[in-house]
Order: structure tokens, then C-alpha cells, then sequence
């Protein structure tokens, strides 16, 4: 996940920015660091022909998962899929991990093994390699920290500062499944099973247990020199590109009738009375890419990318700094997007 | 701290044994990978002219530290401190840092803005830069997580693995210190000040909220070629010897007169009835270096090691494997190693 990014809870949020200055405060100048805090990734100038990708990231039970919804399995695939984000948002290849972990007392060795099969399963398609972590006891709950490195050729990555006024914004996949997932699983436990069709359920769930890392998305946009900027989406898209545009200096619109929404998440949103486009606004956790490609590539990569497989949708703008994020409905009226975001928060205690 | 040690706690204890063994098992076979799990941090061949080096680390409240006995500048400061002692005891450079952090709602802004200055004190002198993070709320205790690389020129680095029969035994510094340092603290909560020269009270509790890092020394054992294995003492005497011998496979003997305890340590054990000798073998946190010089080198070593202000004590021997882990005493007799090593857990709940 995000390199000195703020994950926000009602409790304890307005204390994050503040931590965040902090960091950003003890960075100090070093010339082999090309990209410190404020990215997906740290960018180091490693060698001439190659530089190094870092990300790290804690999860805490009871507010990045819970056991009661997921398995030890999922849990782990999950948690390494966050850190592979990063770095496919940096259009990086992902190459060594370490994986530090605290174990309550309450964790049987089974569990933690699931845990761990759960992330090799995540990292073994793109040869990743577990080469160190720490264990230890917690006293409460368990805590999984993440280190993946990657690679990239010199310059050749995406940063979130790349956006300029014009570009056109792009996701790749759908957005708000992992949320309408994580919905249903806390529905199911507090009212009964939803009115669903099962294969919708399954594909929401499955969205949320298991989602993807565009790495070969991010590669493929660096190959080409297509985009400006690039973050995964974590936060849910409203917070991300909120990062996106405070890192670049600019702002930008979304075209509400555009977004990407999945037939099951248009269905879930139908029978629990939930709007679809908002949970596709706040939705977090789908790990998917926005992007931004510039004007005068625009044909160029919809030319390109419709010799792919990949999913690409283009949702709005970037515009000056001054309009803010603004979401352009159906009638064609703007309104502010909302400031709120994705809470990593899974269930109020 | 190690890559891929376990913690061993009364409770968790023996699974952890098995999650070291999962994590081995995860790790795949890289071309790039000198050395993963199983030393002090991994090495990873990542150019020509230099290798990298990577350790992670997890501290949980209540089990490697305790704000009622440390505070925040030295709980943060002991935590780099943990993690540059792991690129000392490869004989490395540190060169880059990630923190993340998980915050319960008790804590305060100002309390993390102390953690980071402490951890910035300890890193600072090496010229260590901060380049990402993560930060999340955490439902119960303050959980942080570091992420340490440096660098090695290639092969020119020190191995768990290096240790040779015949070999002697050294430590830097001084044993236990940390441990009377952390007594004294608990003692003094629990049944008023110690009977100890206040100078004494000093020494020990530096020792043990600000330790040393032994970078310089790691460094010059790896410039003259001198040592065959090293390590650092995080577990204590017994419990890193054991380590190292391990991995070396074979056995040790230590001279118990030999083990240099400093006069604070020995006034403490005196004043509470306690075996400085014991303290000294099984202390942890001492963040010292434990190393091995082969017979060979030893004249040249200690020819060398008395033009610099190093201080280096010979404390043993290497022995062949089926001798075991053996402590010789003033009389000559021998007995076998206490199995048991610090646990860091610091007081029972």
C-alpha cells in the first residue's frame, strides 16, 4: 500500500495528516532517492540500469480484516494483493517480499499457515520471492506487515504527479464489487442472506476476497508511454483521485453516468436500495488503476489497448486546480465529489 | 531484527517454530537471492559492484516494549536501533528506512511525533533516509513495523552460517546491561527504587532505552577479512549463540569468567541477589555483536583490534556439533547451555 499514506478512521483520522508531515518532515535529501514518501512506492536510483521499488504496509485485524468475514486464505492473499497494487500502479515489476507478523495467542498454527498460503498464492504468478519477516507475539489480535521491492527501468514508471490539466482519466476493471462484497458479507452475518442471485453473490465476494493486481495493466501503460499518472485504487476512487490531484497540482471532473460498475454490483445496489454509482465513487479495496493518458495520445492508446485483454474505461478529465473534484451527472449538472472515502474500518466495534 | 527469527513467548512459543520452517518453505529459488531467511537480514545480488541488504521487524506493545516503563523517543529509538543492529551484525552500510505504524486511539499525535524523533536520533548518525510508510489506526496497542535495506560490497559480508571449529569467540561491548537496565525499571514500579549508585541507575537504563548499534565495528571486521560468522545479540548470549551455531553447524564453548559485565551490571546483580554471570548470558537486547575469528587470524586480529577504540572480548570457542552449546566454568567443569533465552514479553499480564 501507499507509501506514507494515510489510512483514516473516525477515531484517530484527523491525527494521520499531521503524521504524515511528519514523515515527510524526517525524509531527508539523498541523491539515489528519485521518489521518497507521497507515492505507491518509494523510487530508488539503484543502479544505472535499474532502479528499486519499495513499498511496506500494516494490517490490523478488526480494521484492514476481520476473521469473522474471511479466511486466514483470504486474509493473506488480500494483504500481499495491496502491496503488489503499488507496485503495478508504478508500472513495476514486483520481486522480493518480506512478511512481518504479530500472532495473539488466540491464532492457531493452521490459521497462520493459511495465512501465508493465501500470500504465495497472490505473489507466486509473478515470481515473487519471500526472502525474510519477523514473528512475533501480540497480545491482541493480529498484525501482518508487507514489504514487497520491484523493479523498473530508469524513468520509466508512473508517478501520482504526472497529471496534467486535459488528460483524460482512466480505470481499468470495475469499481465498487469489493465494497458491495464486503456488504454482503456483513449483511449475511447481521440479517440473513441477501436477495441475490448466487452467481452475482459469488462474483462479489470473490471481488472482495480476491482481487487482482494490474501489474501487466502498469507495465503495459510504461511500454507504451501512454500515461501522465497512475494510483491504485485502495481508498476507493473519490480518496484516490483526491491524491492523485493534490500530488499533481490540478483537478478534475468525473463523468457520473461513466463509471465502470459490474452487473452484480448494479444488482446488489438494486435489491439492498444502495446506489451503485456512489458505492463505484467510495468503494475501496478493488485495487484496480486510475490512470491518466494526455490528450493528444488519447487515440493512440484506444487504438493500442484494443488489441489487449485489458479493461479500460475512461472517466472523466483533468481540469485546473481552482474547480476542485467536481462529478458531472446525467443532465449534465456538476456537484462537488464528496470528501469522504473509503474506511478501513470494517465493522463498528 | 532477524530475518525470519522467531520471538518466543510463553504462549505462542513452540508454534513459532513451525512458522519459521512455513516461511522457508515459501521462499522459492532466485538467481538473485544470496542469502534469504535464516540470517540477521537477506542479501539479494542486486548489481555488480553492490548487494543489498533487507530486514523487517515487527514491535507490539506489551511484548518489545511498554510506555509505562519507555518512552516514546526511546521506544522509537530502541526500534531503528533493532533494525541497524541487523545491518551491523552483516557487516553492512544502512542505507534506506520505511516505517509503518498502526495507532490505537489512546495515543497521542504528540506521542508519535516523539517516536518518529527517536527513531530519526538512532538513524541519523548512519545518514539513513525515510522514503515511505504506512499508517493505520490499530483497535488495540501500537504496533510498528521497520523495514531497514543497506548495502555490502558483494561477498564482503558476514554469515550466521561462518563459524568453523577451532574458531574463537568474541563479543563487542558489554552483556546484560539492558536487562538490569529493564529490572530496575519494572523493579522500581513494583517495590520502590533500587539500592544502586545513581550513576550506576544511569548507565543501566541508557543502556537499555538507548543502546548501540555496532555499525563501525561490523563494518571493520568485514574491511579486514578478520571474522567467519557474526551475529547480533537481540535474543541474548545463549539464545543467539545457539543461533549462530546452527546455522554454522556446530557447537560452542563459553568461558563463563570471560564474559565481559560491566561494574554497573555486576553492582546491580549484587544489590538484588541476582547471578551477573546469568544476566549476562541470558540478557537480551543488547544489540552487541557476537562473532567468530578463526584461530588463524586471531594474533593478527587482536594486533589490529588494539589500535582501534573498538572493545572486543574473547568469550569462547567453536566446537564440533555433537559437544553441543557448553559453559565453562572458574573451576574448570563444564555444563551444558540453558536452552532458555529473553523473551521479549516484558512483564506478565
Amino acid at each position: 500500500m501507499p507509501s506514507g499514506r494515510s489510512r483514516r478512521t473516525s477515531s484517530v483520522g484527523s491525527e494521520f495528516v499531521l503524521i504524515r508531515l511528519l514523515q515527510a518532515q524526517a525524509a531527508r535529501p539523498d541523491r539515489q532517492v528519485f521518489k521518497g514518501i507521497g507515492d505507491d512506492t518509494a523510487i530508488l536510483k539503484t543502479s544505472s540500469d535499474q532502479w528499486t521499488l519499495i513499498t511496506t504496509d500494516l494490517l490490523a485485524e478488526g480494521v484492514h480484516f476481520d476473521p469473522a468475514t474471511s479466511s486466514y486464505d483470504d486474509i493473506g492473499y488480500r494483504a500481499a494483493i495491496a502491496n503488489l497494487s503499488d507496485i503495478a500502479a508504478m508500472g513495476g515489476t514486483p520481486r522480493f517480499m518480506l512478511v512481518a507478523i504479530a500472532i495473539p495467542p488466540t491464532c492457531s498454527t493452521e490459521q497462520i499457515q493459511r495465512l501465508y498460503r493465501g500470500m504465495m498464492q497472490a505473489a507466486d504468478p509473478y515470481r515473487v520471492c519471500l526472502v525474510g519477516g519477523d514473528t512475533s507475539a501480540s497480545k491482541s489480535g493480529l498484525f501482518l506487515s508487507i514489504t514487497l521491492t520491484g523493479t523498473v527501468q530508469p524513468r520509466r514508471t508512473l508517478l501520482r504527479s504526472g497529471a496534467r490539466v486535459g488528460d483524460r482519466l482512466y480505470v481499468t476493471g470495475t469499481l465498487g464489487d469489493s465494497r458491495a462484497g464486503l456488504d454482503l458479507l456483513t449483511a449475511t452475518a447481521r440479517a440473513g442472506p441477501a436477495k441475490l442471485r448466487p452467481a452475482y453473490t459469488r462474483f462479489l465476494l470473490a471481488r472482495h476476497h480476491r482481487p487482482s493486481a494490474r501489474i501487466a495493466e502498469g507495465q503495459w501503460l510504461v511500454k507504451h508511454g501512454l500515461s501522465g499518472a497512475a494510483i491504485d485504487l485502495s481508498d476507493g476512487l473519490t480518496g484516490d483521485l483526491r491524491h492523485l490531484c493534490e500530488e499533481s497540482g490540478v483537478g478534475a471532473e468525473v463523468l457520473a453516468g461513466s463509471l465502470p460498475i459490474s452487473p452484480a454490483c448494479r444488482a446488489y445496489a438494486l435489491a439492498h436500495g444502495r446506489d451503485s454509482q456512489q458505492i463505484g465513487l467510495q468503494g475501496g479495496e478493488d485495487y484496480e488503476l486510475l490512470f491518466t493518458v494526455p490528450r493528444r495520445k488519447q487515440e493512440q492508446f484506444e487504438r493500442l489497448a484494443a488489441n489487449t485483454d485489458f479493461c479500460f474505461t475512461c472517466i472523466g478529465s483533468i481540469t485546473p486546480k481552482r474547480l476542485g473534484l467536481r462529478l458531472r451527472t446525467a443532465t449534465g449538472t456538476t456537484q462537488p465529489l464528496p470528501a469522504t472515502s473509503y474506511e478501513h474500518f470494517l465493522r463498528p466495534s
